[in-house]
C-alpha cells in the first residue's frame, strides 16, 4: 500500500470563465490538513478558469447524470449563484463548498490548486449508497479512458457493473448509464445493452 | 430491463429489542410513493424487532466500517436517541429518518415493512462519491454470500475492487476493507492482501 494520502472524492468542480459563464467538470479531489487539492489536467477549461479566477465551487452531488453528461456532451445543468465567491453551484447538489485558491503548483500533466473553504452549505440529505450510482461513476471513468484500455477489459467491466444497474438503478441512473453505453458503442465496442 | 421499481439505497437500519437495546444492520431499502420499504430476511433480529416494535431508524451513512463491521462481528457503534420515535440513530450518520411502520407483508424469505417518515434530520454534508467506499459495499455483499459464490468469482471481483481501494481509500475504508479481506481468508479463499 504505497499511497498515504487522504480519501479521494468524486465531485463536480464549477469554475467561471472570463464572461462569467459557469463550467462544471467531474474531478477527484482530496482534503489534506484542511485544504482541498484540486488537480485539473492541462490543458483544460477548469485549469484555464482557475488560473485566471482563483475561486471555485465543489459540488457534492448524487445525480450521476452530471458525471455521465460531462463525458457525452451534456453540460447544461441549472446553477444558482454562490454567496461568498463569484461563482455558481449546481441546483441538484446535496451540498457545496465555496473555495478560495491560495496558491498552486503548475505541474504537468496536472496542476494542483490548494483551496480554502470560505463557505459551505447543505441543501439535501445523503440518501445512502446506491450501487447503480457507483456503477455509473466507474463506467464514466472507463469512458474517459476509451482509447487507452483494451476492448476486452471494457466489455468485462461493463458486464460486471451492469449487475448493480439492473438491481438498484432509478430513472436518473438508467438515463446516465444509457448515455455512457451509447458512447462505448459509438467507439465501435460491441457491448450488450437493452 | 425487467425491474421497474425505484432506486435501492444501501443504508443501516436500526431497530430496538425488548430491552430497548439498539440493533443496527445493513439493508437495501427503497422509497415507493412516499413510503419506505424495509425488507429484512426471516429469521433475523431486525425482523423480530420490527414485528414487535413497529418503529425504526434509517441511517444514511458513509462510514463503511459499519457495513463491514456487521459482517465481521463489530456491531458496537455509538448511538444517540431519536426525537420522534422510541429508538436510536448512529452518531456517525450523515442524516437519518425516523420511521413508523404502517403495515407489513409477512412474506418469505423476506418480510416487507411499509414505513412512513415521521422525522428527518441532517447532521453532516455528503462529501461526494468515493470509489473505495463503493468497493467496500460491494465486497461486503460478496462476503455475505461467501458460501454461495465460486471462489474464482470472489477472487476476480476482489482484484477488481482493490483498484478503487488502492487509488482512493482513506483510513476508515482501509480498516473496513481489511476486516472483509480477513473474513475471506478465514473462509479459506486465497486472496492477495497487503
Amino acid at each position: 500500500m504505497a499511497r498515504l494520502t487522504s480519501r479521494i472524492h468524486e465531485v463536480i468542480v464549477t469554475t467561471v470563465d472570463e464572461a462569467g459563464n459557469p463550467h462544471s467538470a467531474p474531478m477527484g479531489i482530496s482534503e489534506v490538513n484542511g485544504y482541498f487539492h484540486v488537480k485539473p489536467f492541462k490543458p483544460s477549461t477548469t485549469y484555464n478558469n482557475l488560473k485566471r479566477h482563483r475561486q471555485c465551487t465543489i459540488n457534492y452531488i448524487d445525480d450521476v447524470r452530471v458525471f455521465a453528461g460531462a463525458l457525452t456532451g451534456r453540460r447544461e445543468w441549472p446553477t444558482l449563484p454562490c454567496s461568498r465567491i463569484e461563482g455558481a453551484y449546481l441546483a441538484q447538489a446535496l451540498a457545496h463548498s465555496e473555495l478560495e485558491m491560495l496558491r498552486f503548483d503548475d505541474d504537468d500533466p496536472r496542476a494542483c490548486f490548494y483551496g480554502e473553504v470560505v463557505e459551505e452549505k447543505i441543501h439535501a440529505p445523503f440518501r445512502g449508497f446506491n450501487r447503480a450510482q457507483s456503477a455509473v461513476v466507474e463506467a464514466a471513468i472507463l469512458v474517459s479512458r476509451l482509447g487507452m484500455l483494451p476492448e476486452e477489459k471494457i466489455r468485462e467491466e461493463i458486464n460486471y457493473l451492469q449487475i448493480g444497474i439492473d438491481k438498484t438503478a432509478g430513472a436518473r441512473e438508467l438515463e446516465a448509464w444509457g448515455w455512457l453505453m451509447d458512447k462505448i458503442k459509438q467507439a465501435g465496442i460491441d457491448i450488450q445493452h437493452d
